[in-house]
């Protein structure tokens, strides 16, 4: 069977058998598939789509293309949580440090952001000396001595995704859900977890805006991990405005030190432990939903997460000291200036697609992959959607390295935040739980949250 | 504007303006843009399509990518026919001298068999010496000399869609109609035509299976003609069983030597006939299409087209005395073997994908551009879909260089020819006539076809 006979019937709406993806897969990571083909490949899914056993088969070879985190001899539970990526979004800063505190290792590898999202690996590396690049041993030998590491993915994780992962961003194949779940959970699958809590931002500065996208998302990727013996569950939270008030490097790992001082923006807050208590629940470490988000809780408010971010920069070579004095330790970006309110009224919205792409305007995003990142740039929110403002009220600060580029993101900070005199519905936070068993809306369980 | 945007752009069904279009295939051409991308968006227009506008700006960015035929000093009316291609179509061989008889110069430009289909380029070399590798300087001296001139491609004419067109071809994103139609319209433009006749194929041998897709295709690139200034004309033909009876290369110059001694096939003849028509009335030198079709018809019962096309043979180099003893001067295949009727009954069909592929399987064809042809081997059939035959009659005759091969074609022959006991609605020869006036069922006009 010839590939472009593959293509052909994917095309034309058939299937392809499992062992013909992974023979594709593996031929496509030794080079002898050429890049022109996988891209039509990809195209031709992103038009017909995949089905379940075809998507598992995808998923099946692009982990197997690489080696896995040996994890079992720890003897402790191993979960993860992953987010489908937004503006704002620091949860994982708090997230991991938190749940390693409640007796569960957690192996968290991350990206880097590119075009209007934020990585995780990024904000890490805006603290002096953090190292992400971890070999699978040094993450080994850290989860077995601290409970946590947060690591980038290596080249020896699933390198069949990562040279796809690379042609589709270069040929607008990324937008289709069965070759994001695949690409998502070979990697997570890869660090051989025994849970996997999903966060799937939706809205318009998430990779999903529609809800039936997200949830169709989330229940792939559920599938997929069910199927592979990885309980996995998902929440899908809100991405119309960013999560939190901090947008850029620097900034978030600021306003995450705040977080894990039981400080901070409540949204933040609430989503991280909503987050914390699914990960706690699907570790089996917590009997209930609601007992698991007050164990968070308490993780949180008593300092313990704190201190094990500090011993987790720590042990990544990064300096600890920015637990203490963030801004002393952290780079600062030269120049600092508020926009106001026009005019009073309501915010109408807060555009993190616009935020996001101030950011890169400022120089600290990504729109290739090789783009080197300013990471002591941003904008801190002070209103939401919503809000009602004063005229000459504050509605952000811009942090920035020069006026050309503050002035550019001020006028994009007006764009993204109108202003007008109609009221603003609210959106949920978080808006449904998603697990093998089916889709609630979230807080119909009645834990009290 | 980048690649990434415009590929997601036609992906989401949106249109790509004039000046993108030329920038890209400009860019393309010149290796500024990657195979992966173009392939990507070749994927993305078979599911989306292309307008009007964009399907002539891509063909106009393809055409000006090379050279042109330039013939306006010759004086004479310059006319082409065009294939979709399929099975034994040997049409070109007999109606490029027969038109050259009628003071039209006919710069015939024509490819290769790939595939099921055959190509006129193939059947011509099959003649010792013949060349179709001429330089356009040549061809347009012995347009000077002749009237006619059979070619391949050179790479001066439209250089972006011959490496569009490789590259589709190993992505499955050949059977796109816009695609299509600026492929063929770009080269045939370049001929400096003032006048075009298609031959749109339709049935289960030719590339589109389905009348409306012919007309779609017919009507985009009759669309394209008129816009840039070339009259253009289409006939829906039957592909549904191979044309005339002989099917490999050396077989079908014989019996286009047939043919044109008055002789052959019926429905080879009528074929030929009714394009000549066609080709004699856009050219402007018959005042109606009875005359032209009478026109025609003396014109190759006289012998002046055998004729024409002996000096079209000697002044490529090829040997002249195929026309009078084609069995000597081509090559011959080493076995020759006739298939029987294993039973009575009739001939439910002749599928002429699998005459086609068995053809490949004795050396005859190609599976990939660089494939070797033997101009040798070949079928010649003896019955027609819905004839009636008895046990033992000859169904065809087989001609094979070895035993394995022959064996192999022979089964091919008994699955594509069953014989049963129900009757075979008859399909029409010629089925529609599209001009840019409108479809018209091919007769209606009662020229007394």
């Amino acid at each position: 069977m010839s590939v472009v006979d593959l293509i052909e019937r994917k095309r034309n709406g058939g299937r392809i058998e499992a062992g013909e993806l992974a023979a594709m897969m593996r031929d496509y990571a030794a080079g002898r598939i050429p890049d022109y083909q996988m891209s039509a490949f990809a195209m031709a899914v992103y038009f017909r789509g995949m089905d379940d056993a075809e998507i598992e088969a995808l998923t099946t070879a692009m982990l197997e293309s690489g080696r896995r985190l040996e994890l079992a001899h720890l003897g402790l539970p191993r979960v993860d949580k992953h987010s489908t990526g937004g503006v704002g979004d620091k949860v994982s800063l708090i997230l991991a440090p938190l749940i390693a505190c409640c007796g569960i290792a957690v192996p968290m590898m991350s990206g880097r952001g590119l075009g209007h999202t934020g990585g995780t690996l990024d904000k890490l590396e805006s603290i002096p000396g953090f190292r992400t690049r971890l070999t699978l041993e040094e993450t080994a030998a850290q989860l077995e001595r601290l409970g946590v590491a947060m690591i980038g993915q290596t080249a020896e994780i699933a390198p069949a995704d990562r040279k796809f992962y690379a042609l589709r961003d270069a040929t607008a194949t990324v937008e289709a859900i069965p070759l994001i779940a695949a690409s998502i959970m070979s990697k997570k699958l890869a660090e051989g977890l025994t849970g996997l809590v999903l966060d799937v931002k939706t809205g318009a500065g998430a990779f999903m805006t529609k809800l039936d996208d997200s949830l169709k998302l989330a229940q792939t990727m559920i599938n997929l991990g069910e199927r592979r013996g990885c309980p996995t569950v998902a929440l899908l939270t809100d991405m119309d405005a960013p999560l939190g008030d901090a947008c850029g490097n620097a900034l978030e790992v600021q306003e995450s030190v705040d977080c894990l001082r039981g400080k901070g923006p409540a949204d933040l807050r609430e989503v991280t432990l909503a987050l914390a208590a699914e990960m706690l629940l699907v570790a089996g470490v917590s009997p209930s939903i609601g007992e698991a988000r007050a164990r968070a809780t308490s993780v949180l408010d008593s300092g313990a997460a704190l201190e094990k971010f500090r011993a987790l920069v720590a042990a990544q070579g990064g300096d600890p000291r920015v637990v203490d004095e963030p801004e002393r330790v952290l780079p600062q970006a030269a120049l600092r200036t508020t926009v106001t309110a026009g005019k009073a009224g309501i915010v109408q919205r807060v555009e993190p697609r616009v935020i996001g792409r101030a950011i890169i305007g400022l120089g600290g995003g990504r729109t290739k992959v090789d783009d080197v990142v300013d990471p002591s740039v941003g904008i801190v929110l002070h209103v939401r959607p919503g809000q009602r403002v004063d005229a000459g009220q504050a509605l952000a600060t811009i942090h920035a390295r020069d006026e050309a580029s503050r002035k550019t993101a001020e006028f994009s900070l007006r764009e993204a935040m109108p202003i007008a005199g109609t009221a603003v519905a609210p959106r949920p936070l978080i808006s449904h739980r998603v697990t093998a068993r089916g889709v609630e809306l979230f807080g119909s369980d009645g834990a009290g949250r």
